[in-house]
């Protein structure tokens, strides 16, 4: 009853929990219980060299993080410093060097012991470096994880890492189930909010260097001179943070707002606009990142409208932008309901005889595969296929196809196994990630974006272990080979504890959680099979409208003596487009990995698989499955509540219940539907559906938020 | 450089600012400096007796509020409890009695100190009672204000303390500036956030007690199953806070989700209809509220579409609603462009004639003035009409027309102009709060609502200093008769510092802040002169459209001649609607208060005013003096920085410069448009607007908010 009025008590409702929302992310800088001498020298005995804004940024982190990671503990003072941060030319007036730190890009970092002086040494040859090193070296300190003798040297792989918001000028996002859009455009340019720095801080604590600001279905409006002046306003904002902005170009803006009757890229006067446009851009954001186009996709406006190829849109721009060095992700997200083509077939057919058609400051938006976000894609035929332009990754970090704001799914393994799917472009070992970070084709442009899954909420991403997936994304875009399992243990350290029942609980949870709900949603290789237009909830009986490829039973084709989208040679032949090798796997019942099965292959109900029953049974059993791992993550984590503050506890288990009951959800719907086609029994182990298929095919819920 | 490891810093850090983004609204319980024994006393030697949902809720409070208050005090050891909290049944078994308590309402309080036991008692009738007088005790505390020797004892002398929220099940606001809609409803009922649970107890800590959770636009789906399934999560989380849950009804109802042909009230199977739904609704609630109904106005249906009164609407509703001991809160805003009359007077024409016709559980919600929340009206003249038919009020919190989220204005001196205006209804001395009390006619019913301005804005309400006014609503609410001095007081005490001289400064800036708005936006009577449709900045100009009383020449009627509304008896004679006396002193130029003085009639422009000076050059001095009052707290509020933490005081400080920018938008605006029919030159002092009246009028912004 009577509070106990010590230091504990403080930290107790301040520090760890009473009112923790969230929104620190994996910047919690909690309390370190008895820690080790070299984390508090680091934290209370550093010396930061030299005076800038992002500097400055740095100096503030370290009092910000010391005051939470090392608050009851006295402070060590000692002659010279333990720490010392410095750009490169800073340090050698102390006589402190590194041949490492020669060979670093520019945005690298090094962090290594200094033996002569007996201090750690962050260094790097920019500002924004020595960001980066300070946020890994603070990452090490709150997970107790010492910097190895040889010191760290990290460069990254991508040069480009940015986040693309779906976000409109009204703030709603498309697809975004976090809240609505964190640019309060109204207020700015004249109120900057704090939540703006905290995004930046937050994202370059992850080497994150880019923020594409709008939606892809772009609205004219945002390269008028009234929004201009608000970008320029967030543009000052993020740049100390080493975050260059981006916009989204719509294509057809010569005719919106020029005043223009055409949009043709070839036309001279629509040129000059974007000529004129860039300049303009240029004259509010001197190092505006560039633009982001869709094009000729779902309605936008593109370059077929004049019977022109998506080289010369792309140039077109790319003209206006190299004088300023902007450059033009263009998506290769084309597809068309008149294309009378497999949809999987249409980009690579769109743009691979276009290789080599770009501008030098061109680069190639590919998704990981060739549909759309899918819980489960082979990687993109493109990739590999463009040796003479630059592509770049397009992952979607919000959960437009994973269970949106509610369903945990940590995306690292899926981001991983496209990444490490070999291409066979140059022979074996031409894995995606190589074609990302440049290396296979010698690529001078490189790049990785996701969409975010930012919102309003309190804690940024509704779920909290949607954080994760941020986290996850900012570390795979600056090193694509990392493993998914490293992150999400550092991640988990970050944000909630080190103890290491709780890590390893955790990552195991996390690690299968993506598997999970395919099994679920869509396994053996099923795609697409979501509720029409939100994509909420089950709906493999999503058929008719304005075009096949928006349905679901376009994509699993069952039908009374099987199931599977026919991709191979007697099918679709989508599968041509991938290397020989890959052909002859994948488009063999005997050699297709069986996550691809349905994906490439029509397959008969009866159809033994590798366990020797059948597919409808192996079908069956996979969405049980899928149940019942989402069952026992309640209970697990029910396990955890001593580890973490009851704020965050109750919100995550709450999301689990509702990802539990919308598993069977998805289970029962699927099963019921499907069922009609297989005639064949549930096999044992799989509960019966609670309702019937009537039911569920009715339950349609209204204002499912994100579109 | 080096941070000094003191608990000072720990405070610095997580109590009192670094991280302060307003989320505790008025409940800082930051540490009390150098705080005297009582405070510590109560703080840490307490006794709670009794155990429920509500009397956790106060023993939560105490602790967290101790923990923040007193935090670095030693705990005071007692053989006794220094403070009691219990209800008067569980007192007495301690032999502690207070005769104050019987007087007391049901949720009224009693603070008082026990002379016997040297302790202070926190009792009343009820658990809710006993959380009301908690709150108060520990806003007593954080501000140091001893309970006097005499104790307190209240009983709030409204029975209905209801926020209405305008927010659309899609989580849009309408007139919402501070974001979005904070009910989650996607995610209910599942996902019980924090927030609602938040927002309850702020609420209860200001003896708010009911919460129409949708907007008065109404939208059917809310009285489906879908829907009442998550507003029945909410009624539960929010009971034990003592909030009720309300919902709008829309009136055809019956055919939207019914599948009845008709709405007529006079019909028996839509009679039978909401009775059915009503019992409906209560088998999800049993403590529901009740309807709030807006009918017959701007597109919405109503009675008139049958050719019924409001009455036959109400009735029906409340028919349904008796056995189940429900309200209907139905609005008295109907107006309709098909009516020739000044809009001013078609509230009073269509339910004067209707007093004493509705229900006992009916309750007409009147808004403070005939026209529309504007920054200044004479209070409507229906208060004061409607002896036989109880009348409640309704304040806009939100600002829909006083500058939305950027404009510091603090409402409570306007609210309680309303209030003290005299209707003379039974004689002088008949004020609107005591037609709101009941304390007039002898009203069994008696409410006042509040349109929330609550958002998911991370301080809930946009701009800082608005939180101020849903905290003036609640007190005014609780007791129409206190001074809003003494709240704005209060309210800066309890949120930012107890320091007088932050005090008395910011008291004064807010005690004039709504005088300010009028001055720059509509002085001397002028009203509803803002842009179309959404009321941002000035539109003077605006006319044509659908309908005259949607627009701003409607209101001002300026012309060569002169400027303002003849709402007198040669005019459209609204002015007959007031009592003589009010018709007397209002409808003679020469007595009819300045603030008034073109809403009631037009005015030559070179008519002198009481200061010798023509209309014109007072309109423009007025104008003038807005825009330097609003440069000025800009001045003032940069001399307050050392009371307030960086998160709050730059928030703040630029939507002081918003304000005062947009202040000399409003006065260049108008003056520029004004002086086309005036032709008369600005007076000395009045500064020359900055662009032409072509550029302001084509001014228009993009995605305004709350629309």
């Amino acid at each position: 009853m009577k509070p106990t009025l010590t230091l504990f008590f403080i930290v107790l409702f301040n520090l760890s929990g009473f009112s923790n929302d969230g929104y620190k992310l994996w910047l919690q800088y909690y309390s370190i219980q008895a820690p080790q001498e070299w984390q508090v020298n680091f934290l209370s005995n550093y010396e930061v060299i030299g005076n800038s804004a992002t500097l400055s940024i740095i100096k503030k982190e370290i009092a910000y993080a010391s005051s939470g990671m090392i608050s009851s503990h006295p402070e060590i003072k000692n002659s010279i410093p333990s720490l010392v941060i410095g750009k490169a030319g800073d340090l050698s007036a102390k006589n402190i060097s590194n041949p490492g730190i020669n060979s670093l890009a520019s945005d690298g970092f090094a962090i290594f012991h200094n033996l002569e002086s007996k201090q750690l040494i962050v260094s790097a040859k920019t500002d924004i470096g020595l960001l980066y090193g300070t946020f890994r070296l603070l990452q090490h300190i709150q997970t107790g994880t010492s910097i190895p003798k040889e010191g760290i040297f990290e460069s990254p792989k991508v040069q480009h890492r940015v986040l693309n918001h779906w976000d409109n000028l009204d703030r709603t996002v498309e697809r975004g189930y976090a809240g609505f859009s964190i640019w309060n455009w109204h207020r700015l340019p004249r109120h900057i909010d704090q939540q703006y720095h905290d995004y930046a801080r937050a994202n370059a604590s992850i080497g994150i260097n880019g923020t594409v600001l709008t939606n892809v279905n772009a609205n004219a409006l945002i390269l008028t001179p009234e929004y201009l002046e608000k970008v320029k306003a967030l543009a000052d904002t993020f740049r100390p943070y080493g975050i260059k902005v981006y916009l989204t170009a719509r294509f057809s803006a010569p005719i919106e707002i020029g005043g223009l009757q055409t949009a043709d890229p070839l036309n001279a006067e629509v040129q000059a606009w974007w000529n004129q446009k860039a300049e303009e851009i240029y004259q509010y954001i001197p190092d505006f990142g560039g633009f982001v186009v869709k094009a000729d996709s779902e309605g936008q406006p593109g370059p077929h409208n004049y019977k022109r190829t998506q080289a010369d849109g792309a140039n077109m721009m790319a003209r206006a932008l190299a004088p300023h060095e902007g450059i033009v992700m263009w998506r290769a997200f084309v597809y068309n309901e008149h294309t009378p083509d497999d949809r999987h077939k249409q980009a690579f057919n769109e743009f691979k005889p276009l290789d080599g058609k770009f501008l030098d400051n061109v680069i190639i938006q590919v998704k990981n595969g060739a549909i759309d976000f899918q819980p489960r894609e082979p990687f993109h035929p493109l990739f590999g296929a463009m040796p003479n332009t630059p592509l770049m990754m397009e992952f979607q970090i919000t959960q437009e196809y994973l269970g949106h704001d509610t369903h945990l799914a940590f995306l690292a393994p899926m981001f991983e196994e496209v990444l490490k799917d070999d291409t066979y472009a140059n022979g074996k070992g031409s894995e995606v990630a190589k074609v990302i970070d440049g290396s296979l084709h010698q690529y001078a442009i490189t790049a990785m974006a996701g969409v975010s899954n930012i919102g309003t909420d309190r804690n940024w991403t509704g779920h909290h272990f949607h954080q994760a997936n941020w986290f996850a994304f900012g570390r795979l875009a600056w090193n694509p080979y990392q493993a998914s399992q490293e992150i999400a243990e550092e991640w988990l350290k970050l944000t909630f504890s080190t103890d290491a029942t709780f890590v390893k609980t955790m990552t195991d949870v996390m690690m299968n959680s993506r598997e999970m709900v395919v099994n679920y949603m869509t396994p053996l290789g099923l795609h697409h099979i979501m509720a029409a237009s939100h994509h909420y909830g089950p709906g493999p009986w999503v058929s008719g409208g304005r075009r096949a490829d928006w349905t679901a039973t376009y994509y699993h084709q069952a039908n009374e003596k099987g199931i599977g989208f026919n991709r191979t040679y007697t099918g679709s032949n989508a599968l041509s487009q991938y290397a020989s090798e890959l052909q002859n796997q994948w488009g063999s019942l005997a050699t297709v990995p069986e996550k691809y099965l349905l994906w490439f292959h029509q397959v008969d109900w009866i159809q033994p698989l590798q366990n020797g029953e059948s597919l409808w049974n192996n079908l069956a059993k996979q969405y049980q499955k899928g149940v019942e791992e989402a069952r026992a993550n309640i209970v697990t984590w029910e396990n955890m509540r001593e580890y973490v503050d009851d704020k965050r506890f109750n919100h995550v288990l709450s999301f689990l219940t509702i990802q539990a009951e919308e598993a069977a959800w998805w289970r029962d719907a699927c099963l019921l539907y499907f069922g009609q086609f297989s005639k064949m029994p549930l096999p044992a182990g799989v509960e019966s559906p609670k309702h019937s298929l009537e039911y569920y095919m009715n339950f349609k819920p209204h204002h499912v938020p994100g579109i």
